[in-house]
């Protein structure tokens, strides 16, 4: 299968300002680029690249006063199948864990593990460890969790999720990745290209989705708590502890945003 | 001058658990060391050795049901002089900073940026850039905040210190961090041996001591916001975002602190 | 002057539910009463009033499975003279203070005043007590926070309002209200009729809208640190220590707004 | 049974202080006093006395600089019978509570009831109404939450108890408290003191006691999160929403507590 991917955003400045973008695709999915996947502005200013602490493709640069385009286009080549699913894989106990995996069991800014020891244990201390868990961790979130655009915010909170019970697809994430670190089960916020393939097409205009990933027996396995079903054609742009590590802009100072729109599809 | 330094915990563990020290002397030492520093434990368990994603040499073992001790002496070299100062060294634009410093500006669990972003432009916006601007935060946060070893717990965040104005040294530190983020300078939570060299001696027992950096002009430099003076005998033993990434130990499991002592002292 | 005032609020439920209305005009103004002000519901139910400890006028009733509106309409006479404006009302030392004054400077749910001490002594402590300090707090939520419906949400508490910097009327006033009572001023929430005379016609339909008191000298005073002028017509509907006292309906179950409106306007 | 009832409480002020004091045993219990109940003051100050707006007898004065010793001694009659139980006493339908019960449904400052709708339905929605689900939120509430003087801290709500899961008798309380309304039970937060009559004497020296009230069936019953059994000699001193409502002594200003002592005993 291939899959057309792109975006293009649109931002108003009153002043120049230093901005990252998280916008490319996924260092893991570089091979199966078929086109180039560039990150293009208009005005052209002069951008650079560098692989953050976690892995990701991040752009920067100077966005000037006034209006900044940020677009990209690009073809990928997807397997067509939807997110593995394997009941068999186990949670690794902490002490087998390989030493880079300890990182995604601590606390972050919207996952506040430390709030949540007793909340995690008590919900889930008795459900089958492995893969079971998580995915009654998802089950759970799924369920209580009503999802709407007008409850995101910027500063929410899994806890803020866990009491409010309403939120966008990155807080439904963040709520799973907290309790799946609570119970000791390595995991990472994730986002990325989903588009409508296999689903009954949404009538909201599509945007970029969140999901995450949890570390099972010796590998890193797709979970969303959001959707709460395997799905085909994810494309993974960046992961990180949460939302605040892979924002897909972070500006540094004030930036408005005024137009927003992705495509992600497949190529006939 | 040579420093002694040492520390003895002993923990109590109602079940085997696995668990995470940070009580090595930072790699950036390592060259200082005039004796081998290793993390004992009586019972004698494997221990394992690895640098995390912030580049600190961390011990990982198994603690297995009961007592067990974590003890460590060594003796390092050390310059003897107090914690540079430098008037002159220059806010960097966020343009302009290693990319490898970007993280150092984003959220963390206890330093909530993202709240902070109109309070500490209210109040350190109109001081001069640089140096200056870091140590209007300190003496703000030194005046601000009382000290109290009651006032500690595992879940204070900056904004808790903010409003609460009670704290221990990760507090002071977590909230001046947070500030000099909310300026987009780059700032990280550190933890070490600090003695009593040259002060007045402090009627409780000594301690580990937590302090952070900022990164000016071209290096991290180190702030103090609990003691706000320039202190000899600082050895560094880990940094990271908040005292979440560098808790000396971390126990995925039940672990009961029995007794801790530390020595960090000039070798006569 | 006389002004005509009404609302017409559609809920839908899915079960029979206890609900509390505050939709009657404050028992102060029940002398300028034009026309009888009665609480009507489609289906009619049986419907009971009673004072609560704050002196509102509240309705009480079983709203039944399905459709329920609530209507209502009256006219009243009005002085139409703006809030009375009165910059030598002094402040009151707390000993000196009715009794029942007193809890008007306690916590409630959304005004964290143990949380606001040192905040409100920083910003305000400087400022010539009496009318003088109180506009002061006005003038600074005013100028701070920036207005939009979308930002409206029930949890928000004065604290999040201080660091969001986003809100509707209630968040306005909720930090004003916490920042006096911060500083020993008495202060309480207020909700009422708010229209268009004298200003600018807003694009937005009309709502009800929400503003605060404060005790100076000898009575309450009318302040209103979203809108932040003396404004002509306001109907004072009930007042408590914040918005939860006061909601103007409470369901103790599921309720969905379908539809609002609100008419306040003088009759020609 | 005959009890012995007194305090004595020493302040040092920086500056004078007007205080409000809710050390008077409750005026429910005045016809079992047999000795008259007063405030006294060292230095003898002025002090009023006034209902607040729960009904509870308040005393408040204006402390002078320098030290202020408050104390009071009495006897009263008690029935020496433990906390009535009436497992039969059942849940009042929101629509058939008498309306001065509503306010107790509401939030308050360490009750987000707001946050807790969908917790509490989660873990008491399935129990059977009235007694039984009140004494299940207290043994929930006893089991999960610690006990210890060193966690206590002024600002703590019960949000923060449920998260964290340590406490002092207040946080015990207002977690059951909130739990009660979010069910839609209407219940208060009570204190007065509280001896070791009929249980094992507790090795901490004796202090006042919180507790929580619950209105089920036609009145109010006592309901305690904390010990959790029928207690023999609770002497109620005031009731209200939360702490924030009944402190023993209320400070508008700085107020250091040097020394404090209570008494409470029978008469042999």
């Amino acid at each position: 299968m291939i899959l057309k991917l792109g975006y293009d955003i649109l931002f108003e400045l009153p002043a120049p300002v230093a901005m990252v973008a998280l916008l490319n695709v996924h260092p893991s999915r570089f091979n199966d680029l078929r086109v180039p996947d560039v990150v293009r502005t208009e005005p052209v200013v002069n951008v650079d690249s560098y692989l953050d602490s976690y892995g990701n493709r991040c752009t920067r640069f100077v966005a000037p006063q006034g209006l900044i385009r940020l677009h990209g286009a690009t073809e990928i080549n997807d397997t067509g199948r939807p997110d593995p699913v394997n009941w068999s894989a186990r949670e690794i106990p902490v002490q087998e864990l390989p030493s880079e995996m300890l990182r995604y069991l601590l606390n972050s800014r919207y996952c506040e593990v430390d709030r949540f020891s007793a909340i995690a244990l008590e919900l889930f201390g008795g459900v089958t460890p492995g893969w079971s868990r998580v995915q009654a961790v998802c089950d759970w979130v799924h369920s209580k969790v009503t999802f709407g655009y007008q409850y995101a915010r910027p500063t929410k909170s899994a806890l803020d999720v866990y009491t409010e019970r309403f939120g966008v697809c990155r807080d439904f994430q963040h709520l799973a990745v907290t309790m799946c670190r609570a119970l000791n089960i390595p995991a990472r916020y994730a986002t990325g290209y989903l588009g409508d393939i296999g689903v009954v097409v949404a009538p909201s205009p599509m945007d970029f989705s969140a999901w995450f990933e949890v570390y099972l027996e010796d590998r890193w396995w797709t979970f969303d708590a959001r959707h709460n079903q395997p799905r085909i054609g994810r494309v993974l742009m960046a992961t990180g502890r949460d939302a605040s590590d892979v924002a897909l802009t972070t500006s540094f100072g004030v930036a408005n945003l005024k137009e927003f729109s992705v495509v992600t599809e497949e190529v006939a």
